[in-house]
């Protein structure tokens, strides 16, 4: 039994770092690729028009709504959703590569996405980044002033509903402005941790 | 309702360290102490002989057995044991008073009283130390060689036992001969990341 429970504690965990939009989840995600830590992070596929900088397979996988409608269609998809007038998709066949070479599946999502995964996969590892209260997260969503007045607003309200939504994520991390590398340093003894479990998240893709 | 998970993630753990006699529970203890780690190391009462070496009030709290059953009397322990002839316990308000001042309390105890604790407060931290394999604790009680013939052949038969009842602990830590300093890590990153759970183990004292 010993040997057993050993070597579950070594199969691949799937990994979801989500919260409110403007809680600084894409830096946080940045900072963990940047330390070239040893899990598949997932490249997400998006209908939305490629920015400068960025590089197509890299940062997304950029498709037409053409193509994404097929994706949806063949069953590609791990799950998908609509945001911000956008499509956005998880590549199936990706996450399962990434899982059967043994490497820990890393994936941002938005809340939305979070609930998916936590329905289509119970033992998936939910992580929920958060700012210190929600007048915070207002204060950063109002400072990025990338926004048009009214999607700010939108976001606004969407993430003050995304925070009561806490409940059905595993662990939940206070991403400090200025401390980023604490958020990282955390997230990396959730990751370890929960590799020592007794029972491990054992995901059947 | 943000506020009141993250202030939750504050309160302090119960946590125990357990495992089968011969994986080395002791000085895994002995070096989370000398990294002077902001917990409260429970001293534990007993009624064996002092060691030369050993300090009254720091290593054990060392009692007549007359003095262990007024303690028992008078509900001063938390748990009680007879083990190999000698009588341990966990003193309640060296307890209390740790969990009151708001630092984790870190208890080290073989897995009869680890089950104690688990039925008693659900909530604690159980983390069970183990060798890679039932051969190698054996063998490692074997070099100990400061037991007589008789008690060696004792301690081998309850470890195998008590390497049936890792199913009862949350956490489940090989601790490698020559790799102390790992085992000490990944303890630290268990009770690190329970720290961060949405909902963290509360005990209630």
């Amino acid at each position: 039994m010993l040997n057993e429970l050993i070597a579950n504690q070594r199969r691949p965990l799937l990994i979801v770092i989500s919260g409110p939009s403007g809680v600084g989840k894409d830096t946080v995600l940045q900072r963990m690729m940047e330390r070239q830590l040893p899990f598949h992070f997932v490249v997400t596929a998006t209908t939305r028009a490629i920015r400068p900088n960025e590089v197509d397979g890299k940062d997304y996988i950029f498709v037409t709504r053409d193509q994404f409608a097929e994706m949806i269609e063949q069953g590609e998809l791990l799950e998908h959703a609509f945001v911000y007038n956008d499509y956005k998709g998880i590549p199936r066949q990706q996450v399962q590569q990434a899982l059967a070479s043994g490497r820990d599946v890393v994936m941002r999502l938005d809340v939305q996405g979070a609930e998916t995964i936590r329905k289509l996969f119970p033992e998936a590892l939910l992580i929920f980044l958060t700012t210190q209260s929600e007048v915070e997260l207002v204060e950063r969503l109002r400072l990025r002033r990338t926004e048009e007045p009214e999607n700010l607003k939108l976001r606004i309200a969407t993430a003050r509903q995304e925070l009561k939504r806490v409940d059905i994520f595993d662990y939940l991390v206070v991403n400090p402005d200025q401390r980023l590398d604490n958020t990282v340093d955390t997230i990396m003894a959730i990751i370890n941790a929960e590799h020592y479990r007794t029972h491990p998240r054992v995901v059947q893709l």
